[in-house]
């Protein structure tokens, strides 16, 4: 199958048709692309403009815009638009993609390629990708997909339905180290990771072992590629961090959390629940109350970002002269 | 073959020889570290002592040293010494190298050990290296190189003459999820990676798919390690970009960019052509004009900047006591 | 075994006991989550109200601490109580973990499913892990061990004693072009990597080959996971660096050093023995004096750095407005 009708959407995922429940669709796209045999879909209000010009064959809406988009032709309205589009992406990929039959070893459960300790446990429904890697004692729960190269190192333990991209690391050994003189001497990592349900996790990140407990993520959290899990870390329900950010050894993130991409989370760190990180933002001390944090050095013009980064240097001095300036008697 | 005569080396390059063509040239060097057997490079005229000083047997310098090199003893010049000097480390590897000739697995053109799905095309003279993974629908062009344990996921296309280094990820998911409540619905990622000809990706470095769309790095781009590239990313021709730089999703970056290492590009941006960030500087909004841009900052010694990292947080405050000073009588 | 006796550990790490040497510890544990059956260590006096209040059937501590912890109850006084814990988890490793014997594929030197070329060399004491590459003329020396999935890419040459983790990629080409117009021009890297003894290298860490010689990382050093290590970096004995560091091209850095997670290090610097970088801090001139130095952009709520940051593009001119105010005349 390579379309499907809006009835069958309809069928499937509910909202209200406007339109011609016949009409197959072929693809999915943004207003600006789509043509009409695409749906589309706007999430938010200022988008009206694009909306009234588009070629979709089909818009998913919210109520406000369900008025402009049924003028301009087909329209689902629904009252969540965003989640609507994230679910027919997925019913797309389970009916229109799975119809081109995945063939030879790729299809395997576990494909013979990867190396799967006799001490491991995969669960019968859990899928591991080519070259991955699952030794001693780790556990890879119902409906887990490993894709490609995944190494899960002995006795960590993956939940259900979480998703790990290609060439994700758990459970490398977190870095502790004991200083001997002007050596370091090796603190074994005795501690594993425990990963919840519905968890996904990007290309290339790390996740180390604890020290001595494990390092924990918790159900629904969401990261990004390239990012790095110290040792004893835990993360919070649903929390979702972006690209090749930093979590320090034994930082506590907590529910509901977003952080941005590049951002650093010093160790040793309380983070609440509700807490949004900018991108590339440092984070060096706890943080108790939900909101909004931010911390990085705005761009600017490499001239004027070597004046002021100058400047910077001196801040402290220039307050002093302020405060002299204000101390002196007045006319 | 171990080593190869001045004259070879002009007749592959061209070039200006200054010297007896028949000496024989046993390797490639730093000024400071050849010796009479070696042959090493000057581009820059703030060297001319660097290089009267050197025991090189030859230099490859342009023509405002070509005074200085040859009263120094052998020398080729030519216009554009560093590039020149490029194109000598290929030929080297080519010829002298090359010599040692491929025994045994790692010669073959797909390594026994790859997995290549049934229905990925592999050009004939493209090279699949140790452990990588090929999946259904992917396609490798001709004279590419995959070096070891590299995935290119399912219908993602790869150009001519590119080079990927062990670890490089091409087409993970995006990073998309839709908010339920306080859960995440993932949004498939439905969209492929296309890279075009003479592209080269560095070790670990992820190029994620498209949501509906194709991520895009078009001919000629340079990426080197550990590099974050989001889904529908564009970069422009020629762009190069430096180790850990993460450019967030949905941001199109021009052609004959430079992007220094550590850099976050945030994402839904516009960065036009000709535009150079430096290392580690955050992008937060579009940059229309080429030119040099910068936001990092700028290291001290640790009391220092705790000084003045604490009155920036006041900054805002002293620019209204300024404006208080300012607005007082004067005598 | 999965218990071992307190004078068993006495007797392989030195120290003096307290209490009954008879005890069976089974497991190592914080102050705070220790039980009656563990043992735990304190070495900063400053956490002496946690060992009052430890239920650890033993506590390691110093000298400093002996008196309240023999209050307590059963304790080892040794002069560094850290490094004994660290040797402690070692033990802890070699005799009550071992005890769990390695089976199947798991327990071979080289693994069978790793790819290493008939003209590498591998010690027979080392161990090659699960779908590691080795590659033509690379050297792995005694007791050391790859985890699963590393590469170790041609003529790069390992010391003894070395670990490394999944995903690590040791010898991928230096980022090197040189312009031609438009375009770039590879610089074939012909140098390789030489690690030396001791070395720890974390999970996707990148150690890129030199351009003309080699890359050196020098005995003793730590690097964390996702790393860069550019080409011609040399790292000097016992340095430490944190997860997400990247160290550009050609950049030297003395002994002894400690960089903290998320730094970034210039190219062409020179930074001396013994300096302290604080993470996320950008290094962009060489550093010559031992010291601590820092250099981030301090978090705050995101309305007040909003606000900060903007006024931070003034602050050359309010430098200059300061300036005038002071040059007025005074009453």
């Amino acid at each position: 199958m390579s379309e499907i009708s809006l009835s069958a959407i309809v069928a499937a995922l509910g909202g209200q048709l406007h339109g011609d429940g016949g009409l197959q669709i072929c693809g999915l796209a943004s207003l600006e692309s789509a043509g009409p045999n695409h749906i589309s879909f706007v999430s938010n209000p200022r988008y009206q403009q694009q909306l009234v010009g588009s070629k979709a064959g089909c818009v998913v809406v919210g109520p406000s815009l369900s008025g402009a988009a049924v003028q301009r032709g087909f329209c689902i309205v629904t009252d969540q638009p965003y989640l609507y589009f994230a679910r027919l992406t997925q019913l797309w990929r389970a009916t229109v993609r799975s119809a081109r039959p995945p063939k030879g070893l790729a299809g395997a459960v576990i494909h013979p390629s990867a190396v799967v300790d006799a001490e491991a446990s995969v669960h019968p429904t859990a899928r591991v990708g080519a070259l991955c890697v699952v030794e001693r004692g780790a556990q890879i729960g119902a409906g887990t997909e490993l894709k490609a190269r995944v190494t899960v190192g002995e006795d960590c333990v993956i939940g259900a339905r979480c998703l790990l991209h290609s060439g994700v690391v758990i459970g490398a050994d977190g870095f502790g180290f004991a200083p001997d003189g002007e050596r370091w001497e090796k603190i074994e990592q005795l501690g594993a990771v425990r990963i919840g349900d519905d968890v996904e996790i990007g290309a290339n990140t790390c996740v180390d072992r604890g020290a001595l407990q494990d390092t924990v993520i918790e159900d629904g959290v969401k990261l990004d590629n390239l990012i790095q899990v110290g040792h004893n870390v835990r993360i919070g329900r649903n929390t979702a961090i972006a690209g090749c950010a930093g979590i320090a050894g034994s930082t506590t993130i907590g529910a509901q959390c977003t952080i941005g991409g590049g951002a650093v989370v010093l160790g040793h760190l309380q983070i609440a629940d509700g807490v949004h990180i900018s991108a590339a933002t440092v984070v060096s001390k706890s943080i108790k109350k939900p909101g909004h944090y931010t911390g990085f050095f705005p761009l600017d013009d490499n001239a004027s970002w070597e004046r002021n980064a100058a400047t910077l240097k001196q801040l402290h001095t220039l307050r002093e002269r302020i405060k002299k300036l204000e101390s002196e008697p007045k006319p």
